[in-house]
């Protein structure tokens, strides 16, 4: 039939579904079906970053997948972290970016640009991406309505927090409201002090407090590895069990393991089902969720075919 | 991921999706997306029937279609009508059909048996197929709650009606619950008298009084021909004066008749757009719905790209 | 005051009218009174069927009971059989009804023919005769959304069904909108075979699924009696383990048989009370409900004045 | 069936029922069913009033009526004076009424003693036997929530109002929750300044603004007569403009005036039907309401049979 | 800003307005937020009377502060009495009235004017003063749909009543629509009979039967003493515990005892807190409820600051 | 009675509240009651901004007015810009700030800056505030699903935008939520270009297209002047006539054009009334919101008293 006005038409995408039957595109469109039927009313958070992420083609990507999971009634709450922006203000301000343990020494001025690069770049761009894309967003901090309630870490590390607790009830009334929220990992104490969190384990938070169907890493990485070495050695599938005794055993590592731990975490406390999916495969999302054949790591609770 | 428990897998559909890959796959969906935002909420109203209709894994692969459109918030209205399977019932019986100018006569014994085919089995065997794929079906009669009001045509067809008002109280109802109406095409009069409607007829009626977005026939032919002898010349989109012309100067010729007269007052009536797809095409439905190379002949307000 | 235009007014009606005193009409409307008040809102399931029942005299005659009844907030559900047309159709086929003990046996064809007249014949009978007369009602097989789950009775009875199941939400769905709902009781497995399902158990099984307040059996005797063979001995009222008694002692006999085992079940199951009434005294089931003086037997708990 | 524990059985009840068949018993509630079906969700103002409506048997028959039209769906309101008994009150207190062109007047004193009896005592009696007979009344005077706004009709009547404006919202109210409002007419200005008003006047106008379906006047004469000397000259119905005339030509007298100025003014303004009633006859109104044959006097735009 | 016309102003507002600075002004606004929110949606129960609260414009007064209460959610109920208004009308009428133990003997003809004054005369001043100040009020007697349900309390009492039970959907219904009920503390049995209940005891059990927040009781004294011969002695807050020890030595005496007795039982019943007013002072209601310095006495589970 | 525990008590308060009588303090509240029930259900659009309300003790003032006006039912909408803080950037960027005609220019790397310290740091610190304090509230950019669509006002300005439309439906859901926005006026055209836009023109359209009852401009000056250079002249109250006369005769000047034009044109358009107040006054806005006395001056359609 005749296209839509607001269709989106790209080159690439002519030249591929030109070289599709109409028996592949109805296959395609059955196998979803299904999936279709079950994700219906469910909660999908999906934590969107790493380096792959930041080009604008690649958020053009995303923002599609986001609107046509809405459009067959999947309620999505987007996270989002922003550390390379953050050293990049950090050193045009002429400030130096210092770490412990991997964690960012945060004190009040890096606290102030912090959030400014997260609320007000980082998260702004996603909302941006989303709006222009058909799905209406709106920027939350965890600061808002007692989002994330934080308290500090370590003295030495200033303002960085550890999550005491998540209050989704601003989220609930976003999404029922058939707004999309994107939320900026700050969270703040009930004096209002702000802290910056980390993302990953803000995601895996916010699904079990959501209770969500499903929580979502979109990485630079084809997914989990069995051999931290052997790309080839991608799980597809593993049960949270499983997961749990490859952190204790060393074979997850470095910035995985905050993703890793919030899996086992937010799967044990309710979540359907935790993705750690290569975000630079275009439409992982999509295929993730509406197609037989993953493009990266599931993990339930027990392992699934 | 892994296929829900409910998913239909059967084995071509396999040996289809394994030759896909995931940016084909991912293209289809993409693809699918701005019709899947732009129907929901949409009625669209589809005769089933014809020979290539007959069969039951025709019946099952139009049942999936149906459950696909409502699954993404698409109202459906099934109609059909059952002449074939009327003549053969007269003929175990005993009778001798009649026909006068393509119309058969319909006495009180007819009138019952063509009621208890319609009724009792066509209508039957699409309910249960639409039960049986996931999408709760009712069977309603024309009689019901006044649907199709009717009047006879001339005595010397018996209980042959011509519609006097379509009441679509009732299919609003049923759609309302999310059920999916099947309609028999028997029409009644104030006085309770049943009377046999033409389907094409009818399914037209149906969807002006409904302000349907669509109104679907899926036959057994490619769609409307320029040329009625040239299978190669099916018109892809043409506007409704233009189809009203073809109708006049007799380019439109033997059961084609009703459904084009129908889709020319459809449209003019409200209703969006009109398609005469070939039902042998599997998911011609889907295809056509969701997808921008349609699989027949669609009749709009104006000629559409 | 003025009649509505849609009044029915017989003239057999007018003379007993013009019989009656103003104060006989108010006595009656006031017996009334706490019936209305007591059932408004509450599920009253009948069972219409029998021979003296096939008239379209007598039809008309529930449809106005069923009318009224829905008018002061009842909610009616309707389950017919129709064996006697059954057999009648196979006979103008050439087919030889057959019988194991008491059961027809019914094969595939034979299943075909049910159907048929169940579905396409005496439900629409039903259907049509309700919306002439002021009650919109639907047409529903216990095929529609998995109403009655049924499973094979026996080998060689062929395709004759016991319930494993009733869902009821088909029901409910279309009394909300306050359909009448017409059951004709063919079932389905899980594969979507049909099954032919003797009514009288079917609405026993529907009433109790649904919480009925009252099981209604529409019978052409004069109700239960105490010695079979004496027409005097018509039991007003008993309790559930009286009835249960005289099913286990023999008293109850022949078709009666699963009628009365029903009622036993419902009203163990949570059915307020069960009837078998004699449908041929008019209106027969209004002056149940309304009226102090019964026409029929009345099953409950207990026995009641 | 077997009586429900809150049924009223009065012994002459019981007579009157045993005296008739089955057949009689269905004939009036046949005939009922029309009007029921009519009549539900309609508003009816009924002015309770007069000295033969004093009694408490009399209360006692007319609470069962409002029970009875409410249980089938009809939303009452009663409006009622008291004339005598105010008169009987000054008397005790030892003043002395004095009337103007048959209007009391209406000292501060008065003023008191009237809002005294109709509120605290004819207003409680009708709301207690309605709450008594399962109807939860509510007693209104018209200064609640400026449902009757008054001015002053002469200053030397005193505190004797005409009606500015009905607000009828707070009746609407109590409607919605499913209460029966009973009204004592009296009125109050913009400064809080109560005054008397006619009842029959009031009656009508509330009548009028709710929209009502009928306005009833249970009075204790026959109904209107043709000849004001003459009982056997009632008549049964009449056009608005017939019964303008007859006022206009003197053929209305005394009391009955502002009952049909009202039953004009009320129907013109929309109101579809005007009834004066012979209140002692028992159950008047309900006879009224759903029998064909009426006890009194009907006005309506046109003449009716 | 301009004053909106409906504001009211009198001279000596403007006065004590004119003293105060807008930094005053805003301190008073600030201290009252805590509670404005903290009070929303919760009922507060205030009995209505005494001698000091009989004049108008202490009427007034309490109107306004009922209006202002209302308009920041808080929902409300009067309670009213009016023994010296029963026993003035009782003089003119040459009845004596006479009392034991401080009850009023109350014959038929006592509870008939006892109902005429509190329903017709000093509840309708009530509901007058509120609606003229802006709170659309509606009068209520406790033998409304079954609010007191009462029983005799000793046959030389005659018609004086005890409560045995409070039904009080009425009051949330009418709550529901935004009305303020008023009620007249008449009770009723089953069989209809009214009877004169105390209204400091109904008010309590009103109060409970609701779960109020607050229920509180407007006096012509400055709080409950600690020593009832010494006026300085006003307690300011105590617990329930200490409240009932003070009753049971003996230290709660005379007219203050079934207040003092409502305030235990209600705290105890899941009231919040029970307040003992000094009603002399203007806007003693508003004064309590939303600033920090009380106007008379608390009691709550434990004494707070 | 006892303070709530939530309840905020600076020791200034404790201070003036001592000071003043209970009859001080129900004046005050009496005075604010029609206030209150006057602006109910209204919106409320306030401009928050200029160099006085810098300070966190001001936005705590601030906030608490909010809490206040909310807390009596009133929609807030918070509309902020921040030059200042988005030059003190700049210069920590090592950028040179330029204007041309008062508006600065805006390049690329600008306009990120300027998102990030609207966005990111001063939306940040009101919402935080505005949480804080007891009103949840939400970040909103004018990007935020189309809430500002704007075009580029000159090619020399860079990425200064001028209002082409409101699409106010994002704060509408938001305040049905029971959120307080608090808009950062960044808007996009139709390809996602952001652009900076200023200020007090958007908070005046915001208010137009919410059909606002009223528009605050919290500023730092006393209000506006008659005499630009005399402290003294400031205007109480005057009409959109008289406001439209002085911008027109340069009466007008500077800073304070924006707000005059654009509460021209709001009120032109349907807006209530517009406020310029002393943000500098402690609660200027409860005391406008809810005293007769103003703290500024008030433009209406006319002048009024």
């Amino acid at each position: 039939m005749s296209a839509p006005s607001e269709a989106p038409a790209g080159p690439s995408a002519g030249d591929a579904l030109a070289r599709l039957t109409a028996g592949d595109k109805a296959e395609v469109l059955v196998e979803a079906l299904p999936y279709i039927r079950r994700f219906r009313g469910t909660t999908l958070v999906v934590k969107y970053g790493g380096n792959a992420m930041a080009g604008s083609a690649q958020l053009s990507l995303f923002a599609e997948d986001v609107v046509l999971l809405r459009s067959v009634g999947i309620d999505i709450v987007v996270v989002h972290g922003g550390g390379p922006q953050i050293g990049e203000l950090m050193i045009r301000l002429g400030k130096v970016p210092e770490f412990v343990e991997g964690l960012r020494v945060t004190d009040a001025d890096t606290l102030d640009i912090a959030r400014m690069v997260l609320v007000g770049k980082v998260n702004r761009d996603i909302v941006g991406a989303l709006n222009t894309h058909g799905a209406p967003a709106v920027g939350v901090s965890g600061e808002d309505a007692g989002l994330l309630v934080a308290r500090q870490r370590s003295p030495e590390l200033g303002f960085v927090g550890d999550i005491d607790q998540v209050r989704p009830a601003i989220l609930s009334r976003l999404l029922r409201e058939e707004l999309v929220p994107v939320v900026a990992t700050i969270g703040s104490d009930g004096a209002g002090q702000a802290y910056n969190i980390n993302a990953d384990t803000a995601s895996g938070a916010i699904a079990e407090a959501l209770g969500a169907e499903k929580l979502v890493y979109l990485t630079d990485v084809e997914g989990l590895r069995a051999d931290v070495e052997d790309r080839a050695s991608v799980i597809s599938t593993l049960s949270v069990d499983a997961l749990d005794a490859m952190i204790a055993d060393g074979s997850v590592a470095g910035g995985m393991i905050p993703k890793a731990a919030s899996c086992v975490q937010a799967v044990k406390g309710g979540v359907g089902h935790a993705h750690i999916l290569d975000g630079r495969v275009p439409h992982a999302l999509l295929l993730e969720v509406f197609t037989r054949s993953g493009v990266g790591t599931m993990v339930g609770t027990t392992v699934e075919g």
